[in-house]
């Protein structure tokens, strides 16, 4: 087909994005290069900007432009409290509700013998080095709900020696706003036996 | 929240894209940051360079890096049937169903008085005068089946005033592999009424 290269060269490259097949990446470039021009220059300068200059935290390997990212060097988060998480998007999720206070550890992954993803990929001998100087004193492991992320929560409540630390999972239960009905049965069963007593007001 | 300042930019850049939303957004950027630097970095390359080099072509209006596209250029193309659209995302269409070996005339847009858009930013004065030039035997108006789009085709059949010249509007109706039951009504009274005759061999 005789059609500008460059702009079938930006289809193609549009196509590297989660979720965007043949005609979104056309759809795409085809938008930008009508109506979005300013956009699309801008777009592109950010993204040279982040593969270039954002790297990893030295603390808690999550995505940052700078050695030790603002979350670990912020004063007022709590370091005492380390939550474990699988993944930068988990972070920024958890951000987002702002119920958090304490400050995170990203495995960037699971456990995965069989794709060769060991301990050291995850960071762990980091992480366990962090809880033996001792100012961690509860880990919250907040893997996802699958057979792998229980299993990394497992294999690491399972390396921590020292006894006087807090290991948590967060819970799992029935979603906020959600219906019974349409929850799956091992929800479920986990909502049922993390059930929680109510304390009542005594007359 | 303090997260990382560049990221937040490139995701808020991302959500220029057509269909993209802040979730989708940060999906995309933390793909692109966590597993594909290199494809980010050719997508940025790639935006860059289209947005500098792609203009118009002269002749046809569309999207092109040359001055005269390559298909305007193209010497096995038929210069004397010309189909006008209303977007260089129906040239594509076109070209990808391979059907059609003229050559084109893009109008960017459809008339419309209320936004202002008149034949002037339509280019319909520029094909007027190709058309004055003798070359074009067959005027294809392949706007699209919508009030503005039939509008548009009108104005540019009023506006010729050559006898020579053959002037056709693409059939509408029933889209191939469709079932009649699922077609909306417009588009079955144009299926009627555009209904041709079936050649029967005689025994």
């Amino acid at each position: 087909m005789s059609f500008s290269p460059l702009l079938l060269q930006l289809i193609n490259a549009l196509r590297c994005l989660p979720g965007v097949g043949p005609k979104s990446a056309q759809r795409m470039a085809l938008h930008l290069l009508e109506r979005d021009r300013d956009n699309a220059r801008q777009l592109a300068e950010s993204l040279l900007l982040a593969v270039e200059k954002i790297g990893e935290c030295e603390k808690c390997r999550t995505l940052s432009e700078t050695p030790v990212c603002e979350i670990c060097t912020d004063v007022n988060r709590d370091n005492s409290v380390v939550c474990v998480l699988e993944s930068p998007v988990d972070l920024l999720a958890i951000e987002q509700s702002g119920g958090f206070g304490g400050v995170y550890f990203v495995l960037k992954g699971h456990l995965s013998p069989i794709d060769g993803v060991g301990p050291e990929d995850l960071g762990i001998p980091q992480l366990l080095e962090r809880i033996d100087q001792g100012e961690v004193k509860e880990l919250i492991l907040a893997t996802n709900p699958t057979v792998e992320g229980e299993a990394t929560a497992h294999y690491i409540s399972a390396q921590i020696e020292r006894e006087d630390i807090r290991i948590t999972r967060i819970a799992h239960g029935v979603p906020v706003g959600g219906e019974l009905e349409f929850v799956d049965g091992g929800t479920l069963a986990h909502a049922l036996a993390g059930r929680r007593v109510i304390v009542r007001d005594k007359a």
